[in-house]
């Protein structure tokens, strides 16, 4: 490895440890000044990976004001903003202020962007205290600077959608990308969304269907969520099941599919996933809080043959796929607009 | 799902918290006096997974004694002999000692078998207090009792191979089996094995050879383990680096595969893997070791269009191929042979 890969991946940004890349860094070097491959972000809004918002909110007892300064102390301790519990981070929107004159992402000054990488890995620092957030939102109004390196990704935002619009199809558009390739490579005509009714969920059943799958069924978690899924029309059968109870979820799945979609954000999923899928079947796991051994050990001990995989949030494409949806469904309208805090 | 399918997964045999599997669950029922579906052995010896032993060495600084009261306590507590740091088990050997009248597993009184669903979700009981075993060796001489379910896997263990071996084996057959599935599938037919010259390694290594791949590349920790390899005759080429150090992953390993197996058992590999991974690869984790969100937001942040595969621990058919790569390749058995402890 050439030290110009080293430094497309941003492994020259790492403080500690020493010679690990920047997403298992523990601390990063957020210095607004660029190096010739890099670009510089002049940040507007973050939004918070849903695992990490919901473990904050929950450690900080629902108290906005402990969320926000618990944001930004981990910003200044690690110099990203990556959830030490749940190692989830986020993305963020803002205009290019400065290119690297050999960067190779095809920016310019001026452009309005969403980083496509995670947060855990991006270089910030935060200039304004968050003090135009109340803790409350995932999305976070923010000022301060974002570096990117040559390797990362960012998606200059479409001028016929509101940022915060945006931001949220972007922060999820691994999902339906990956849930398309799925029912596209293995055939899956049956498919099972375990969170339906959230964002990655709902552009998941989008993405099914628009792949081939005809028996779409959406799992949720309570009546509200199930009218709400029900009205947007994204499945053919709608379910109400905790999905960490993996008996619950299969008495509510009844048939397993050929493929299952584990969108929820919660621990736990994974046994629910496996009994909802079909012998021969595909699960991938798209929830940031899901266990490794949980979903391995699970399901070697009930001898289920399911193939498992690690929800990859890049998949070529994947950007404009989600927005595509968006614009093209009004059922995933319905769905993501409420969560969207413009 | 109706009451004989969750009797059939074990749900009747957990004690904390009501609800869950017996493989998420906290405390198991060990009682050794079976239901009509189930199955009694009586334990003759325990294989630790290599993680979780690893992890309790390190725990109690290498003393052995300490090693086996930990061991001991986990069981006293849990019912089963699940790391509560790893979360991951093992599995054992035993002799069939009662057949509840209804029991769909085909085994009689007497048989010789080796659990093949892992002791994280197997009812267990020691009652020799692990006399026979001095802490330092994952293979673990016990006496006391084990509980099978009726969707539980065991295999009868071969007359041809001493129990260690077969137990060695059995231990690891998710991996070639795994492997040899994704080498078949994907058409890959260049193959990189992480921790290749260990039991998964090697056997992962001669299954993507009898699936069709062409071009091997074991990377392994040390010179000492290079030299083994090599000798082995199961990789075209061997490379040594520290599978934790993913720019030294990428730099050894030169032209990334189309197939990367990951069965080392320590920490941090999972960013290596991604790197060693060509665009439109597979990676397949088979550590208990990897990290869900490392694999998952590292790919991402790598802009890394892979697929990782949850390495699965069942695949039909995988306890008989796996005895049959050691049986017919002298190279698996000279690297597999010097870790059995007979």
């Amino acid at each position: 490895m050439t030290v110009g890969t080293e430094r497309a991946l941003g492994a020259h940004r790492v403080l500690e440890p020493r010679g690990v890349l920047p997403q298992a860094a523990l601390r990063l070097d957020a210095d607004p000044a660029i190096g010739p491959d890099e670009v510089r972000i002049a940040v507007q809004r973050l939004n918070l990976d849903a695992a990490s918002f919901r473990q904050l909110t929950e450690a900080c007892g629902g108290d906005g004001a402990a969320v926000r300064s618990a944001v930004l102390s981990i910003v200044r301790t690690r110099g990203k903003m990556q959830n030490p519990v749940t190692g989830s981070g986020g993305m963020l929107i803002g205009v290019v202020d400065a290119v690297g004159e050999s960067s190779p992402l095809g920016l310019a000054v001026g452009d309005r962007v969403a980083t496509l990488v995670s947060l855990t890995l991006t270089p910030l620092r935060i200039t304004d205290d968050l003090a135009g957030w109340d803790g409350r939102s995932e999305q976070v109004p923010a000022e301060g600077t974002a570096i990117l390196f040559a390797r990362s990704i960012a998606a200059v935002l479409p001028g016929d959608l509101p940022d915060a619009v945006s931001l949220a199809v972007l922060d999820v558009c691994g999902a339906p990308a990956a849930t398309a390739r799925v029912v596209q490579r293995t055939g899956a005509r049956s498919v099972v969304v375990l969170g339906a009714a959230g964002k990655s969920g709902c552009l998941s059943l989008a993405a099914a269907r628009a792949a081939g799958a005809t028996t779409l069924t959406g799992l949720v978690r309570d009546d509200r969520e199930a009218v709400a899924l029900a009205a947007a029309g994204l499945a053919d059968r709608v379910v109400v099941a905790d999905a960490t109870d993996p008996l619950a979820v299969a008495a509510a799945v009844r048939e397993p599919a050929e493929a299952t979609i584990v969108c929820v954000d919660v621990p736990g999923a994974e046994h629910g996933a496996i009994l909802a899928t079909a012998d021969g079947g595909t699960v991938v796991f798209f929830s940031m809080a899901t266990s490794f051994a949980q979903a391995a050990l699970g399901a070697e001990g009930m001898a289920a043959d399911v193939t498992m995989l690690v929800g990859n949030g890049y998949t070529p494409g994947h950007a404009a796929m989600a927005l595509e949806l968006y614009r093209s469904n009004a059922g995933v309208r319905a769905l993501i607009d409420p969560r969207v805090h413009a």
